[in-house]
């Protein structure tokens, strides 16, 4: 599943990622970037507003891990468990998120315990960026069960 | 501020409640009530996009701080600081978000150090409900400071 793929995957199937105008810059086992612009994200404060911030967080973390369930061959629906988000700075302008897998280990033990007991939770975290500065934190868990 | 005053001012400052279909159906000191139809908000399960429903869930407990600082005339930005997003079960169509005043002892500190700190910090809780059932929990941090 390429950066094209993801992107057409979501807007057909997650209609407010076409609503805030999420673009996938790239997609692989390793790492998941997305971007979106401030004009439809935008609060009263003339920045991205926080429930944009932490959706399109939530996307890169979700995308990631279908990116990595896909590529592994492995069938299995993916749902949100829980996730903290931490608005560290106001951003007054387009914006990333970023998802990237720093450590191999959680990642084997989550495929591992999913073959073995068809379900298994693994964390991701996000980062939401502008012009290379961390402006918010994701922190999420999500449940893949085998279909 | 009204429930239709504040649809209008969410509709006219935040787009992203605009592409969510948020309408307001209750605004006052004690609580607010918000729904969201199921189909712009809909994910690749056909059940609510984890997204939409924190995003719902922080425009509630946002506009609770908001019409309470509004009703004591305090003229305050208001910014979310941090959430924890707990989803709880699938939604499966239409929702609500509510946050609701359980306790006015925080709500009388908030307002009492905001006075004389120009600054305050306040938690607040909303719950995402479908049919009566609570399907998500919100806890979020809001940060207010005197203009």
């Amino acid at each position: 599943m390429d950066a094209l793929a993801l992107q057409q995957y979501l807007h057909e199937h997650i209609p407010l990622s076409r609503a805030m105008q999420v673009s996938v810059l790239a997609a692989s086992v390793e790492e998941v970037l997305l971007a979106a612009p401030l004009a439809p994200n935008i609060n009263h404060r003339e920045t991205v507003f926080g429930g944009s911030a932490s959706a399109v967080c939530i996307l890169a973390a979700w995308s990631l891990v279908q990116v990595r369930l896909r590529a592994s061959e492995t069938a299995a629906r993916l749902v949100i468990q829980r996730n903290l988000m931490e608005y560290l700075l106001p951003v007054h302008g387009d914006f990333t998120a970023r998802a990237r897998v720093e450590d191999e280990a959680p990642w084997r033990h989550f495929h591992k315990v999913l073959e073995r007991r068809g379900k298994a939770r693994i964390a991701v975290a996000a980062t939401q960026e502008r012009e290379g500065v961390i402006a918010g934190r994701l922190a999420g868990t999500f449940v893949a069960a085998i279909r």
